[in-house]
């Protein structure tokens, strides 16, 4: 197995669906609030990506079942009260090397390119490394109307003190050039465990901005749930992952996505 | 050389043979175990693998003959009770990065898919770090079914506490997407010498499974001669890859196979 | 994205232009001469390149926009006393791995090699990790003539002491096998900060040699302005980026490009 | 530059010929050898070898002139006493990665292959740690009938200790699967400086074993010289070279090709 490739199990007719990723990261923000989505929503998957750059294993999950390393492409039709299309990519596992990354998130690109995809929102925390009092949604963006747009929604604009590492800030970048543009949406959060109230403020700014209907109450008990199914090895895993994309010592590089 | 490559030795008609994977791994556990099915039961090498990924070196035997970097494929005809044929998958090492052992299991997997493959038993050892008194068998499968199976044969299923790293994890991983089942079983092991006791009980768990008729007693001999005639420096190859395998401080995410 | 790829963004006709490279380097040393030579000069983008050997990320602005890992090439018609035509080639990063770094050096000498370019001269900085009280500016080249037209210049000539790591030192090792000719200007400063004062003598070497006219005095607010907007990630993009290419504890292979 | 690639300086025409490799190694051992026959029996370059996975860097020699990194091949028609041809390989650097390390010393079995080679003889140092009162010369070697030719020369045979890590072993690897057959001699040395004694040992077991008629004596002001010439920043390469390829603590996989 050479080559990232992604598997269509349902063909989609899609109009200009919007992207929302939320691929593992710090405090699982990002992912809980789009397995919140998909479930809510009753979203439904039509394509799996497999790649040579993720991690040489597999997880085994509380029954004893193997499961493969794979990111998973969920569709929702004109949901939310402006009738728009929407595509949720999630999964249990990042690219390991740089170049694998680059690798992932151009196949992801060229995939959502086909689909229409025009705009772009990628989901994730944004590690403290201390107790949050209040979560805060920080922002950052392709475009100027956008940050205009972020401030709207009470999103706090990062200023230039970090980058944005791994898938959430690499599908932005990549999809710059193909005209698509984006936002990136990150929960405060200590980081390094399953942090329901970075999702929770993470998912109320987002279904604002995207006029969704979605009981937000009952994140808290995906989150309870998520804390119990989730294999202690995708928790390691994602604690690994974290290490690695961040600079030890380094305070202000601390976003995953 | 650039790529992976299987060298055949010999053409083989073979039915729906079941794969047996015992790469090198933690305590040799898996690798005593196929040494030992080779031996009994006669399988015969039909061809050899060799990779860009495997570590750029060669061994020196204990007659300062070099030996290069390979796997090696044996085929059985017809053992056990209900005659159905094994390939055996043994070797001297393991592919070196992430992206090599994608690399390597992929050409495994279209290997033995041609073969005629459906099934796939990989073989290793669980390090628990401390001493084991009475050496457990963990297992995980493709499969509810097959879960059932190894309970059946009071195998432990592991629950949720880990991932399974290296060839025996890929390779069910990726067989699955071309329709394979499989089992990885587990022999408990503190890890880092050569393991007879673990050898013996994964070695008997799968003959029972698979009705094969084999002399186990042997299996403490052959494990003595492994510790003489074995090379220290594959011994420090095989420690060297486990540790690179495993997290340090990381008690659960200890399998290797 | 799995290869390196040159974005055309105006076609250009050149006479035998001379490429002056100035990526990101240790204490900003090539990238403020390049920026000021842009500035001053008024040199214009025609090309950018992306590499899937970038860091998997994006910067963030002071704005909170999204700025894609990228290097641009800048042109300038007819510059200097003897009217030859510029090539000077700036970004935010350098390639990661050392493949990674040979895959954009390639891309960037067949670029080049298209467009006429004879002549290479890469900028940088020499770490001393202490106090430079004046500026020395050494130099290495390509041919013996070059050599002794640097001393020519006062230009120190670095004896066997040391290797050029990175695309300033690449560039130069490629273009040879292409005819092409080159010479490297290295500005001592002591590293991990934005040093005006070594970018103030190699931009004053680097006039001299190719009889450029160009306000040197203006650097020093360019440094200080440089300072203000580059952004805290980029900062630490580099200093990692340094620690990556400089070997610890060794204080002859200090120089990177 | 994402190939290796072989760049042919004259045509040769050879009968049979017999590789000898000498890349840079513990204590420059193998180098000085080479270096040696090349001069006293006035072999002539004619090929070389450019890769990207050799370090991205060039080095500066002692004139400030820029070397890029490349391995040279050297042709010797008729020497010794039963006229023989030899194709003798040097240069300044090894491959960094592992998957480098194949692909370079692929891109060089397929080379010779063609050039008619059947037999390798590689060169290099083993390095103790320590004082070594009288260099011995261990050897390994791809047949038993080899094993005992180098045993009638009073080379001491490696038993199971370790494996022959670098482009000594895997030429002698991969080579054994086009039908080479081949030698590794090492000569052991302290390691970590330029070793006239282990080179000389080297030298005189090489020259018995191919009956090459060559001045021995003239070796020792090689080494001095090689000492004077050679720059800081090749020595520092060979020692991170060796640093890497050694695993830190491990006594007995210490060889280095």
């Amino acid at each position: 197995m050479k080559d990232t490739f992604i598997k269509l199990l349902k063909d989609v007719d899609l109009n200009e669906p919007i992207l929302i990723e939320a691929l593992p990261g710090i405090g699982h923000v990002g992912k809980l609030v789009a397995e919140h989505l998909i479930h809510e929503l009753q979203a439904e998957k039509f394509a799996e990506l497999y790649s040579p750059s993720f991690p040489p294993q597999v997880f085994v999950d509380e029954n004893g079942i193997i499961e493969p390393m794979k990111n998973e492409f969920y569709y929702l039709k004109s949901a939310g009260v402006d009738q728009r299309d929407y595509i949720i990519l999630v999964g249990n596992t990042q690219g390991l090397s740089p170049e694998g990354q680059y690798d992932i998130c151009g196949a992801i690109i060229d995939f959502i390119d086909k689909l229409g995809v025009k705009s772009i929102y990628t989901l994730g925390g944004l590690g403290t490394g201390q107790h949050v009092e209040k979560t805060k949604v920080l922002g950052a963006a392709t475009t100027k109307e956008l940050t205009k747009m972020l401030e709207g929604y009470e999103v706090k604009l990062r200023s230039a003190d970090g980058g944005i590492i791994g898938a959430s800030g690499l599908l932005l970048g990549l999809g710059m050039s193909r005209g698509m543009e984006g936002v990136c949406l990150m929960g405060e959060t200590p980081g390094y465990f399953i942090d329901a109230d970075a999702s929770k403020a993470v998912l109320k700014t987002l279904i604002n901005i995207l006029k969704l209907e979605v009981d937000v109450a009952k994140l808290e008990e995906r989150a309870e749930e998520t804390r119990k199914m989730i294999s202690k090895a995708q928790q390691m895993e994602q604690e690994m992952s974290d290490r690695m994309h961040v600079t030890p010592g380094d305070e202000d590089l601390r976003y995953i996505g």
